[in-house]
């Protein structure tokens, strides 16, 4: 069995979806099996209509950020959203959206792009996340 | 001796207070122990006084949260603190205050809600955390 | 081999870079090896130029920050970047600049304080993080 990686996507902002799409490359070019546990902002960020139009930043850096776009506009760095699906070409990158914001949410399955494998509890995912090398909460 | 779970609480908002909560509930119902390490705005949190009145939404997210309120209300989505207590009375779930943000906010015993089991250092938490299976910054 | 504690140091807020110097800290003090990978705001924090001036804090908490950075003030709290400098002379401390951001922003050595070690991708960085103990995102 390959070693795990188990992250919790709670944010919904771009510069945090950035780097959770990064490690889940990172983690997928060392042969890792990486699972994905989308939650509150960060499944509302997964959204079919959505994904490939997000412009929200932490408020945190909001002076920074029109720069921090530019330079990565201007880098040519793909989007997060771009990076995750190339790593799930890539490797074995499982995206569960977490059953709960599902519900809350009145989410249908088609309203989710297509990346999301499936919709399960946070039970099953703490089952997986035990058995990780690496958990983090982003 | 149970697998171990263990989180940093640092933060105080309702929307990462509840996947706290949440993911310390999923913890106990799969027999784990949790340990919370309750720590700056996260310990300022749980002041007995505030605990169930806490609507502190993250500015991030602000549009958005009066809707998410909304639905929380409508379906009856117990608080961040309804399940923590939940959660400890099913399982084993410790609760710490972390010692240097207690010092710093002049805090006594009786200011934190009584979910809080006791105040300790960060390297005891350390501790604990070295040996759990997932570990989380919230 | 020493048990390694392993943190992404995302943020770049006085509150967040804190905890991680804290914990950093707390694990030198138990004889753990320690690696930090600073990426994006985090590795914007650590500018040579700005380590010492740094009085960003988390909006979601803005109206408390003004009391938080006095009571830090009185009670003689030393900063985060102390913090990390002093752990970084009493244990085994690394401190990683992650490649991507730093080619993001166009940084070069110099502009970075001297406790960056070196500038790696997050391959490497996933590859320490596997055989630590804790991982944290911060």
């Amino acid at each position: 069995m390959s070693d795990r990686l188990a992250i919790v996507v709670f944010s919904g902002t771009v510069d945090r979806l950035l780097p959770a799409a990064i490690i889940a490359s990172g983690g997928v070019a060392l042969g890792m099996d990486v699972e994905l546990f989308l939650t509150f902002w960060g499944l509302n960020a997964f959204r079919k209509d959505s994904v490939n139009s997000n412009t929200r930043f932490s408020k945190d850096y909001e002076d920074m950020a029109p720069l921090m776009m530019e330079v990565m506009k201007n880098k040519n760095v793909p989007s997060w959203f771009e990076m995750l699906k190339k790593a799930k070409e890539i490797g074995n990158v499982k995206v569960h959206a977490c059953a709960m914001t599902y519900d809350l949410l009145d989410m249908k399955k088609e309203d989710l792009a297509d990346v999301v494998d499936d919709v399960i509890g946070v039970g099953e995912f703490i089952s997986m996340a035990k058995d990780a090398k690496i958990t983090l909460f982003i």
